[in-house]
């Protein structure tokens, strides 16, 4: 009896309820930075042990800060097109020529907004560049290099030094068209599947699901951010409890090829 | 000692800590159902009190068949406009019929997709019209006529028979331009702001924060959903530990307004 109760609360734990939890505790994070072992402090500080299955979503301004993308705005000139911009938009020319530079495409560049297609694909304002939480007035962070390899090299560390399949995810807030507001989306995943998909399941009646493939790293980056804040340092959070697939896509599968998409 | 044990659990579950738990055992729900009651048995099966400051979200759909708000396709005829796009797109020309009536306006009518514009604001594939999960092959769901509203009566009847203020949300799943895959969003608020504003805020540079308002009710569905999934009947999702800013505007600072929109 004792036993068909602990096996149908584990079986509760697994797939209807999940704990989210912010680790507020980390130093501001510099360049060369051993994020793994500062997100495990950081663990043991607030008495929190990592388990199997954990998914740690870390925003990616603390990795990028720990692999040095990071701009000196004072070593940047603008071009005319960014000085042109940046004054009908009221903004720093030289942040303006960052974006820029990091773009490798423009998608609008108008009443003030600048959304970009950056090199990874990822198409958001200000081609993810970002001057709040810097440390310095005359610096910003810049997208890492490859969120992807990020994720993993982040994952395979934690699970070397917990010895728990985890998975990571990289996130950032992104705008996004028709909506008001940001939210926390993925832009590197490691160890799990970003996409979950249905195609092929059909309801009690055989209908194939109209709602097919679920974007769950984008949902599960946004579930973080609610513990994440943006005022107090708490650049990572710990998921438990969501049953992940095992994968290692990455956040790729997340983006829509140009020409599926009705919007660029 | 005990109590100090308590109020420092409490100050960890409001700020760092939330969890989310899927309600899996509501029945097959009906027009006229009383779905306050039926959430509430559905708390109790599993033995789960609410407390003051939980958050519901609950599925459009479920919101939808309580409402009476089912369209039978043997009484719809449809346009050639319908029959026309049903054609080249391999879709029943009664259910097109359908997502153009719930349209105020088309977004995009190409390659098969049907973006349209609701006469609430939202701008989504299919007017939000779902043929999935509705007892009958011959029958659709469209959205509730006023979401806030919905949610409104929701949260008073919640709040009535637990004498707790909450706040509810209703959610539903909609794609998103650039990005693969559906997230679940806020159609419908109340008890609660949709938006958290950080503008004025700024960091410990003094520079103000980049990412300055954040869709937090958009947040909140898409985490819920991760225990909802979409075979097992999981339509109610309790989030616990959210600090959310009372209000009651609803879902309506979520839409952005089409003259600050760059992509309609």
């Amino acid at each position: 009896m004792r036993l068909r109760r602990a096996v149908r609360q584990c079986v509760l734990v697994s797939s209807h309820r999940i704990e989210i939890r912010g680790l507020p505790s980390l130093p501001e994070i510099r360049e060369g930075d051993d994020l793994p072992a500062i997100i495990l402090e950081a663990c043991r500080e607030v008495s929190f042990a990592p388990e199997e299955g954990d998914i740690f979503v870390v925003t990616q301004k603390i990795v990028s800060k720990a692999e040095g993308q990071v701009v000196d705005l004072r070593d940047v000139t603008p071009s005319s097109l960014a000085a042109g911009f940046a004054r009908s938009a009221d903004k720093d020319p030289r942040v303006v020529e960052v974006v820029l530079r990091e773009a490798s495409r423009i998608v609008k560049m108008d009443q003030g907004i600048l959304i970009t297609e950056t090199r990874h694909g990822f198409v958001c304002a200000n081609s993810g560049v970002d001057a709040s939480n810097v440390g310095s007035r005359d610096t910003v962070t810049i997208l890492p290099r490859d969120p992807d390899a990020s994720a993993r090299r982040l994952r395979e560390e934690l699970e070397a030094k917990t010895g728990h399949q985890l998975a990571v995810i990289l996130s950032d807030t992104f705008g996004r068209p028709w909506r008001e507001g940001v939210t926390n989306i993925a832009i590197g995943v490691s160890g799990m599947r970003a996409l979950v998909d249905y195609r092929g399941s059909v309801d009690p009646q055989g209908r194939s699901l109209a709602t097919t493939v679920v974007a769950v790293a984008d949902e599960l980056a946004s579930a973080a951010e609610l513990v994440m804040g943006k005022l107090d340092h708490t650049p990572v959070a710990v998921i438990r409890g969501y049953p992940f697939q095992p994968g290692d896509d990455g956040a790729k599968p997340l983006l829509r090829a140009r020409e599926r998409d009705l919007f660029r």
